[in-house]
């Protein structure tokens, strides 16, 4: 996650015990979807998200396309459909995407509520004890979020997929600090108005064998002082197994690269790359997983091009991870296997606090949602004083992959 | 534990799979002690340190006195009693550090070893079924170090103590980093020969009703173009509860108080204040623990009163803490206190790896001997989303001290 994702993930000024439930609050539900139940302390609503509110398959953009033309009393039906799909009322309201509708901005945030809504059900649909928490969270300067949490299911340790959408004002130094390239923007009396937005999640599952998933769309809009808007996209898919599965890594990174080749060619082998970089954990000399795809401040060909990219990639997240919880979330496994994984999540923390450029700027920013921001952390995690694997097992063997990333697909 | 701290645990090139055990190498012991054992894959001597060695009564400091006046045949027999009672044997070497014996820099490192053999032998007599793991380590530009590690034992789920001493050339960047004041060193050809060393320890109990114990002491020595040797010295002791337990907090406390009275009445106040100051999780609004001291970049009075000092604080650690641990070992506990304690454990991951300057700098040192700096890491930790206590309860009341410090003792 870049530090644009977690300016999403952190900006929010709420304390945690300010957090309000699904059915509560201005942007509350016109009507309680079915699964809905009082989550603890009656502050939060588990939305039982396993598949009962039907599939997405409709499509938001038949949606857009067909609103411009429906009338009034079409799209109020269209938009309760809507409201009935995502794991909660989108944080810029309904009214205002539609009214907003041929904006990238608000095709964005339908997209992240979208990819949250898909992503959860597809998670509690493998996970039929387990419900998502859903908590929706505002922040005083503007905008705000929803967190999806599922926590200690059968399948699942930890699962969480949050959507942000925050604007306001920044200074210079936090602009600048939230692109990579660190150009420097314009601003009038040293602020400039933006806005951001991003979905990020990262699943762990209870099986050693299978992976733990991690991905993170986002966009942001920076209005200079001369009135020019910058923006830029970034994102990522990336996946961290605790042993190598050859089949699954060819999937995941296949899936991705389908994805990535629908709009240019060379856009995986350069974000794989990146990916290989990012999550690299120097102290260690390890990368945090087996990678993906990982790319920041990308603003070229056009915005609408970029869109279609980035919506292709969050189109990918289901089908590049769903079947291997599938294929190995009942295989059996030993006890220092699960030890092993333990071992591996303390690595996932490591990275996480140290290296994670947004955990960093989300942490340090004054007034962060800290709880969305530390979703990221395991369930558990372990530390060992110099464990070293034997030489050719198959801890030493996914070991080696961390250590010399390897092309999946060519 | 501050930067100073961490250069020293975190200097060593040496990777991991180069350390060497206690009875090989050239600072072989002369002869292994009893109880000495081979470890895992024959790399490791475990030193089964449960009192067999009996106590170090008889003083350093006496021997010290006695050497200048002893013959050659005494001195030997003296050094031999000396080698015994170490974990291992002084990185600079005892013949080295007789001959250097008026020296602050060689009386600091026979402290350093004493406090580290004083504090094992205390924590293994308490877990009798366990053993400190002894590692001695080389560092290719200049010294090395002992780490002693008892894992997973009846009583403490992980206790480590190192002692590192290092020398050899420091940046002017790196030398201003070493010390908090961040006061600039005249190098020549931008370079500083520097010595570091210190000890410093956590210990991670099991039972949620014994509080993890952390402690290092650490002295610094940079010579400057003219010939000027900068000096100075940095440390403390600090106790991070699961629960609140009065009595020993005010027990730790008074125990500190007492060691710092001895020297000066304003300091107990001040590094008390330092330690809350300075162990603070800004994102949790939380400190780490119930403190205890805190000092860094000590150079006044002088040497010798300075180092009386921090031998007072190291000669403290034994007393202040190990009451504590003989109190409650045996105390019953829930699944749910346990449960309380992982998700404290997990804020002391937070803490070191997020805002300790000691881990950070030895992190982002290349070549750092990481299993040494990461030691300080608890075996298990967990992390739930929204974990929030009841009012009113146990949890809620340690919550408010560490949000809320208090004074113990006046």
């Amino acid at each position: 996650m870049a530090v644009a994702a977690q300016l999403l993930r952190g900006a929010a000024r709420s304390p945690p015990a300010l957090h309000v439930a699904v059915a509560a609050g201005r942007r509350a539900l016109g009507s309680a979807p079915p699964g809905l139940a009082a989550g603890r302390g009656g502050r939060r609503a588990a939305l039982a998200a396993a598949g009962a509110l039907g599939g997405l398959a409709l499509g938001l953009w038949r949606w857009q396309q067909a609103a411009m033309a429906a009338s009034e009393e079409e799209e109020e039906e269209e938009e309760e459909q809507l409201r009935q799909r995502f794991m909660a009322p989108p944080v810029s309201g309904l009214r205002e995407l539609r009214r907003r509708r041929r904006e990238v901005r608000s095709r964005m945030e339908l997209l992240l509520m979208e990819t949250q809504a898909e992503v959860c059900r597809a998670l509690a649909a493998l996970d039929p004890g387990a419900a998502f928490a859903v908590d929706t969270w505002e922040r005083k300067e503007g905008g705000g979020g929803v967190s999806c949490v599922l926590q200690d299911g059968e399948v699942f340790e930890k699962a969480g997929v949050n959507v942000s959408v925050v604007f306001g004002l920044l200074s210079e130094e936090a602009a600048r600090q939230m692109r990579s390239r660190g150009k420097s923007l314009k601003a009038k009396d040293g602020k400039l108005p933006f806005c951001a937005m991003g979905v990020s999640s990262v699943i762990h599952p209870k099986n050693p064998h299978v992976p733990t998933m991690h991905f993170n769309y986002r966009y942001f809009e920076i209005e200079e002082a001369d009135g020019t808007k910058q923006w830029w996209f970034g994102g990522g898919t990336d996946l961290t197994p605790t042993y190598l599965n050859e089949e699954d890594a060819v999937h995941f990174h296949k899936t991705l690269k389908e994805a990535c080749d629908k709009h240019d060619l060379k856009l995986y082998p350069k974000y794989k790359k990146w990916c290989d970089d990012y999550f690299y954990i120097e102290h260690r000399g390890e990368r945090r997983g087996i990678g993906g795809i990982f790319f920041d401040d990308v603003n070229s060909p056009s915005k609408e091009e970029v869109f279609q990219f980035v919506k292709s990639c969050a189109k990918a997240v289901v089908p590049c991870y769903i079947p291997i919880v599938k294929r190995h979330r009942h295989d059996s496994f030993t006890p220092e296997e699960k030890l092993w994984q333990q071992l591996r999540r303390g690595r996932y923390v490591e990275f996480n606090l140290v290296y994670d450029r947004g955990t960093k700027f989300g942490l340090l920013t004054p007034g962060s949602r800290i709880e969305s921001i530390l979703i990221s952390l395991p369930l558990t995690a372990r530390w060992e004083y110099m464990h070293t694997p034997p030489e050719s097992s198959k801890e030493a063997e996914i070991l080696e992959v961390l250590r010399n990333p390897k092309d999946w697909v060519h």
